[in-house]
């Protein structure tokens, strides 16, 4: 949807508040596995603000360059439901896997798992479901994160919590799941039917 | 709803599909416990342009069967939203529980869950929960089943995946709670109330 | 919201229906921990009717007591969702925990959880999750108590079973993680963003 020029000044100027930029890998030419391209997306007040570095979309960054990810955007915005559904639109058209940060706890400004089911066609409960339950082998808080992982056309989003701790443990908790689920939305494997 | 003589061609017509009838029990009158009817929807698109034998519905109306429910009727459908909601709405009406195979996953024909939360008045979040929690013991690819429980009426609607394997195994980890459920849904239990 | 004097009257009048009345420790002075409010609300046609003793009503208000809530208002309503809805907005405004007992079950009659979605903004969907697989351990029907914790404005209100073993055994599995939750709703502790 977006030429490569505007994409790329897109990439520049959504990484501004990175502390350090992610590593990555261009394989696609070389590699045997196709590098699925991901966007992250920080959803914080006072990263927005600018008060504060962005150390969890850094490190979720990091992790799913690890995996083989290719991250391809990263945007920061702050805890309003509009913002974050424009967002997670706009991201969504970029990359197939968008992955958010924050806003998945219960006080008044957490909304994100709101903005995310408001932009989403469909749920897929069962991921939430086993980032929490593998969390809770760590601390019971982990009952109180919110986040929901959708489809909004042939993109996924999925909500990690805000601190870098919560959200590494529960994006390590399922990304072994992801290549498959993004291949499933690509269409690149049968469906059951 | 229906006439006898309607609902017995509709079973004929319904069945058209199914590899091997189920052994449908009568055992109505001599039996001590009651025979609960059941309605098999299998919902695939290969089966219903008839490119497929719908092995998953003949297994679970087999496993129906061996439980002690009467299928009573059988139909399947393509994958798509409007054809799901009205077949659910009509078996509804035939069976006071409804047990669908396929649709569940997360390419972008499945919306037997969408089908299903937009003909029931209220969900029972815990069965598939209970079905995910059991599957993940097998295979993590069980969260990525979107497979709803739901109330119509006084009709239980119950979603399985598609495949034959984890069709059964899914009914297998809540088939034990069906009965009282149907019971609780007649009436036939006291309310908490 | 309310005046002291309409509130102490609501509270006399509410646990009209109660065996006993909970033991409300006004320790707000010399105790170090700030003892929060909570309402309960009993979802029973029979004990509405005044055919039967709230019993559940009256364990979890004493359970709340033993830890260090103050239930400042109890009331009783009809299994009907549009009274159940209006007594939930109400209890909301007296107290930032509104711990609800009946309703959630899968009868015809059980519609505590789709009141309880109508006036929350937010849902907490682990704290149900958690109550279910901890009751799971005890019993495979904990599976079908559809109970919500959810959120209106800055209260929580959270619905549990209608028998006194089930209310009590669900009240436990949470209980440790209320009061953060209150704190975090109340604002006093900070949000991640």
């Amino acid at each position: 949807m977006k030429t490569g020029t505007a994409a790329a000044r897109r990439l520049t100027k959504r990484t501004s508040c990175l502390t350090r930029k992610p590593q990555i890998h261009s394989s696609k030419a070389d590699a045997p596995k196709p590098t699925p391209s991901a966007a992250v997306l920080t959803v914080s007040d006072s990263c927005a603000r600018g008060d504060r570095d962005d150390a969890s979309g850094a490190a979720v960054a990091e992790l799913l360059t690890q995996h083989n990810f290719s991250v391809v955007a990263t945007e920061i915005v702050p805890d309003e439901l509009l913002s974050i559904q424009k967002a997670l639109a706009l991201l969504a058209e970029e990359a197939p896997l968008v992955v958010t940060t924050g806003g998945t706890g219960i006080t008044t400004r957490d909304v994100t798992p709101e903005a995310t089911r408001a932009v989403c066609e469909r749920l897929v409960e069962g991921i939430p479901e086993r980032m929490r339950s593998e969390g809770a082998k760590k601390t019971p808080l982990a009952a109180l994160s919110r986040g929901l992982c959708g489809i909004r056309g042939k993109s996924l989003i999925l909500n990690l919590p805000g601190s870098p701790k919560g959200a590494i443990e529960s994006l390590e908790a399922v990304i072994g799941l992801l290549p498959h689920m993004l291949q499933l939305l690509a269409g690149n494997t049968a469906h059951g039917g």
